[in-house]
């Protein structure tokens, strides 16, 4: 029905998450009328993609060189290391601005039932960093799940006997939520965790 | 933040229509995982894309030769032609399957109020075609709206001498509608082309 070349670009459309059919005719009929200067950035940065970018050797987030832009970041607190679960995460924590310490990428989270085991992550590599970077603390910044709390506490046991501090962030109602909203697994965490505020 | 190439894909992602910041960077991302066969053929699709789809010389509906698909086959009915306003509409009606005649793709309505006149848009060739070609019947397919009228008054004047048959695609409540949230005008519009359905 529609010629070759749209096509195929609507059907490479169509493989990205969330796009259905519509949406995807939508976006290469757009391409079809966008300016030529957008067209050759967009297919020449599919092109090189891959070919630029890699892994940080030292904390797995992506990057164009060896090392990632925040790990050759002189500027940033290299004793703390903050643990994520996806290199997402890391533009997820970078985009608040307020933590200047290193990260660490683990590509996925420990799950027996889904046959995911700590060797099957990047966990070791981590163990590395702290045994041989000056690190003072780890903070486990992964969601709250069985596969998150499995997570943290196979990390703060491999570092049991070194120096270091391993922390969790804080689980709780998020900030405007509305609280009949709230699930009772986040209220029951909330609860347990409650702070004192009056000394 | 994002590595250059990474960000450069993301840009281009987010110059398509109903893409915010989080849908680009999930696509972008979603493309560093995705298979090289099919980054190759989304980068060569977009590479050759203006290239290869031009209009087709007769019907004005996206081809990648002279003459588009739909006009070149002969086993459609060349004697009725189906106005549309733009190249998406064409696809609409294939979709569909129960239409075998031509197209005529106006790409645009006269309007006007935006400085839109009838020199503007498709509808010179339109004429031209039913006065060379063996036309019998004009289905006029836009949308129902004041540009929509114009354009189908219009184009029922230039084709008054021309022993040809101009008619409008019907209007009014849509299959499946729930009654109570059918506008004023469309209920307007069903009331005066109700059909008498009892001879």
């Amino acid at each position: 029905m529609y010629p070759e070349t749209l096509k195929n670009l609507i059907e490479c459309y169509k493989k990205h998450p969330g796009i259905g059919e519509k949406s995807a005719e939508r976006m290469a009929l757009f391409c079809l009328d966008a300016d030529d200067d957008m067209l050759q950035l967009f297919a020449d940065s599919l092109t090189n993609l891959k070919k630029n970018v890699k892994r940080c050797k030292n904390c797995n987030n992506l990057t164009e060189n060896e090392i990632c832009d925040i790990c050759a970041d002189d500027s940033r607190d290299k004793s703390v290391i903050c643990v994520v679960e996806d290199i997402k995460n890391v533009f997820q924590f970078e985009r608040i601005g307020s933590y200047h310490g290193l990260y660490h990428v683990l590509d996925g989270l420990i799950s027996p039932l889904d046959n995911i085991n700590p060797e099957d992550i990047n966990i070791s590599t981590l163990i590395d960093r702290i045994r041989k970077e000056n690190i003072h603390e780890v903070i486990i910044a992964v969601r709250p799940s069985i596969e998150g709390e499995t997570t943290a506490l196979y990390i703060s046991k491999a570092l049991e006997d070194l120096d270091v501090v391993v922390s969790k962030i804080a689980h709780g109602v998020p900030m405007g939520a509305d609280m009949d909203y709230v699930d009772n697994l986040t209220l029951e965490l909330a609860l347990e965790e409650r702070k004192n505020i009056n000394n």
